[in-house]
């Protein structure tokens, strides 16, 4: 995630960092190289029979609206996505006070807070499909060879609650808070889940990039004979407009990845960290600084 | 369910699998054919007395706020879908947790955990409106012929907890705490349940139909005189879109059905599988692959 | 409620079931004919002065979003009306579930389970501002006079959980439990009272209509010189557009109320009374069918 | 609040009841009067430099959107303050009931009652900004000095569970059931507080304000050379159509005030005190029914 | 934030308070001077082959789209900021009276008092950004080192109901009630951090200013043989338009922050304060009032 205190005019204008004109480029090229093409061949070759701008109009007005849909649905997966971790993050919180308040013996309160971390490293991971790195593995080391490893570490948080239970330094009580808890926690997992696993339909994907493509292509028919030899410039600005939301969208969809758009998942373990080390009688690691405005 | 990695620019274009255009290409012909007798008639024949592109402005703009309001209403209903059924995979992993901590004899908690994977698959098949197919009676068998047998299998798992309470194997916070399990389940299920038997307003696929299908038959009187022969050409580009979209719109308006385009039930059930297989002490099955790119 | 499988394009173009346009054939008739009389008056009378068609533009794309804002929140108000009946229905089957697991005689589940099913018929007919109909007084019958009878359903659900707790059949998790239950069918039945008696802003029925009524008398003076004795045919499309989704908007605002597109009331206390029958021992009815497409 | 069922077309085309046309009446005519003064100039004095409706193609849209937004926030305002008060109802007729299952003696439960129906007034009379009405007084008469009485209120509701529990008239469950409501009630009572102090950010209301008053002073610099002596028409029917807009939105966005538009809060009390009434022994009160089709 | 009882029509023209003209008066005098450039460059040094005003129609709406959007997005982070703090001011209220329902001794219940106070002004500093300030230092002394004071403040929180527990002064129901609601106010902080601690997408902010800077930059292209010497004034309205959009939206996305727009959180504490001083037996400070028009 890029984090810049109200950037100025010029860095907005030329920054580069998070911009997807370099992944556009290619495309943008193309399309303006065929208006190009089309303009000369108007000029020197043989007069097109040329359409008028009008039909146009609700075209781009249709094609707004998907691109425009297609946005929303991408910020919205991003933005759900990071109020999950959110909910995780108060989730580990309120866990660490719950076993405070409910589970006597300091033993049971560490173990079951190790795994807590565990499980939130463990979670890290498997949204980003990686393998478990060195971090995850400070804080658990048993469980990564689990069909599903972060429900593994829930597991094993559930068995040490019927453990605690059995051996008196758990009530009733205590017991319904903590699987509440659990429950609350593997809600906001699986919802991570459903949004790493569940991309958009493919057929917008389709739909958007056709009715794009179309329009970049056809567009210099329609403006060609009041624009000239300008057709080009707006071909290309037209095509970053609308490429660059396409491209946008994409990389938001996938909130868990590795681009520099993607959520700060190594900030945010770091903050459980930071959350669980007093309960666990620790000292707090530092919050993570952004390294080059990005946030990992 | 269509799952892709980022695919290039030459899948996006011509990609078949996943596309409506089969599927609309029908009626892009008609009316692309009615613009083409119309060009010629006023050609060859008879000049049509023209009306000029400008009313077909705001009939344009209105047909797209109509499109834009279906396609968001049905991929709301998709998105819940998938909401609701990652709340019972949620549901189903904290039921199997909530086993552990509470009931205290092993044959108790795999009856139960035996009936949640039956309703998952019962529900399955009753959302698709099947009948149970083997995957579902490996986990549950007696059932198939309640009136409501998901329903049934969720009153099954109430008997249970009533008979492991009379047994002393359950004590008052562990049957609070399952029997909100089952609530929530029941919640998620209804709401598929609702998705399923509602469709959206019929009056809405007519009011967008009807207009659609003017808005294609007029819009030659619209832009013939400045598009000439490329008329047919304006005519079948706007017919892509404003058809495809609301083909697009009414396979997701459905997401538990089974074309490319619905939710990947067999794979969520096989997701609740994995996380009840360690409460039964059983070795979990591997996750589903797409074949061929989709996931059933 | 109108029920159809993917109907063919036939059925989209010409079904008058659903339709909503023999509503608002004359409004379109009245402004078609007026359009037709300016027509004429211009062309052998004496030629107004032509307004172009520029200022319309603008015109119709706020009209456009009027429309569109109004046709979002009445069909938020059907969509929620439904999640409301969804969220009873989940609420009643897992009441049925929490009396068997927590209420140990089967007389005072018995009681319990007939005054649900008075509740809903009671809030059915209370929400369509009918009288107690026969369906209903199977269920329940001597609180039919109440000030508002719901409302003395749940009233006499919340004596017998008294009653059973006195007599010791309900200890304090089953009494909290069942008691939760109830708040959540209150909030649903207050949710939908409250769609029932709270229209949408008056005002904005007031802003739709004079700005429809006013676009539609002033369009002809634009596109009169361009469309010339067409004019009435593109009057009358847009008259259709416009008046036709303030007729879907209306009868979608009210969702409880008899049109063909109303919410299926009758079905969906069906389906509540499917799923407390095994609970009373007795034989499930069937779920109700639609009739001639229209599910009641 | 207005109440009409369907009104028909002459009251939706002349009704004043409701209307904002009185309110803006004024501006119409300031900015009807300067496009007169424009076309007489032009036409008599000194032909002005005419600028073609082609630039305010995009300055509508982009002032259509800032209203559709202004107008949506408002609108959601205003629709989830009826939903905080349909919760407010629901929590009175739950808590109503749990004090039936959970307090023993009567005269607690009356007590409770009355400080609840004390509450839902104080909490009108607070939101309204007015002093405590005789309406009021008949529920609570001491806390009306508090110096936040709906709190108050809750407080002394707080304080007789403490007393009931203290006398053994209330056990464990219930005491947490009960505070739970009042949790449930307090977050309610803290929405609609939220909506009334915080105003939509005035920010907004200068740019609407602003943008809309250059569009009308601008536009007939655009629309002058084709509508020629029409253009006061265009000017006003425009006027109306983003003051209106502008106006309705004022009016919702306060929807705790006093007009016509504004919610009933005192029917919603009146049905808080017709849910309480059965608890107390009492005959319950009327509905309010609507004065000249508003409810106040 | 500003608070202001319907301005009237002349402080809506010319307020400067509240109003981003200050902050974008220098963008908009560089791109209307770049038009007025080449304005006169076209009249006399060279005329410039005019590009049409039709292409800028699409890209008009496009650009309106993308400012909707990032409006909307912003607005609703400031709008779930005020929900957040509206739960919490809930929260604490709720808190205070549970603290009366279920803990027994004054002493126990003044500390707990004493701590949420702290935690709700450590969490406006926290939220600021600022250092702890002397109403925090009021309410809370011992844990502004913390590596997370507002955690801090709830940790011992939860260490006090340990200590109320083991003293007997709380029992079971009431550390769960109690646990609940701390659980429920570390949601709404940890919801408050997410939007302090993870701005929109920057990559929006790139799109949004690069689209805005050419659309001002090529209009003058596409009006100017139309509007002629008014083409600046053209310019700059849209300039304000569009700069004026973004730069609301940039304040309404911090909204934390310390402009004129900011929540006011100062405020907000104060009322906090007024609710938690009844429980502490202290008389209730003042609500706090704007200061020419702005509440802090």
């Amino acid at each position: 995630m890029i984090v810049r205190d109200e950037p100025g005019l010029w860095a907005l204008t030329f920054a580069m960092r998070g911009s997807v004109l370099p992944k556009i480029l290619p495309r943008i090229a193309v399309v303006t190289g065929i208006s190009i093409a089309l303009v000369w061949f108007d000029h020197s070759i043989w007069p097109i029979h040329l359409a008028g701008a009008a039909p146009f109009a609700v075209f781009g007005v249709a094609l707004s609206l998907f691109l425009g849909f297609r946005n929303n649905a991408a910020y919205d997966r991003w933005w759900e996505a990071r109020k999950l971790w959110g909910q995780l993050i108060a989730d580990c919180r309120a866990y660490a006070r719950e076993l405070d308040v409910f589970v006597a013996e300091v033993s049971h309160r560490h173990t079951m807070l190790r795994l807590a971390g565990g499980f939130i490293h463990l979670h890290r991971v498997n949204l980003r499909g990686i393998s478990p790195d060195g971090t995850a593995r400070i804080w658990v080391d048993d469980l990564l060879d689990a069909p599903h490893p972060p429900c593994a570490a829930l597991n094993a948080i559930a068995h040490s609650l019927r453990d605690a239970q059995k051996n008196g330094a758990l009530d009733g009580f205590g017991a319904k808070a903590l699987s509440e808890r659990l429950a609350s926690m593997a809600l906001a997992q699986a919802g991570c889940e459903r949004i790493a696993t569940t991309p958009l339909p493919f057929v917008y994907s389709l739909l958007v990039h056709r009715t794009s493509l179309l329009y970049c292509l056809l567009v210099p028919l329609g403006v060609m004979n009041i624009a000239g030899w300008m057709t080009p410039v707006f071909v290309a600005v037209i095509a970053y407009v609308f490429f660059g939301l396409a491209a946008v969208t994409e990389e938001l969809e996938r909130p868990f990845g590795s681009t520099v758009n993607s959520l700060p998942l190594d900030a945010m373990c770091r903050v459980v960290e930071i959350a669980l080390a007093p309960h666990l009688g620790e000292a707090a690691p530092k919050r993570m600084q952004p390294v080059a405005h990005v946030l990992s």
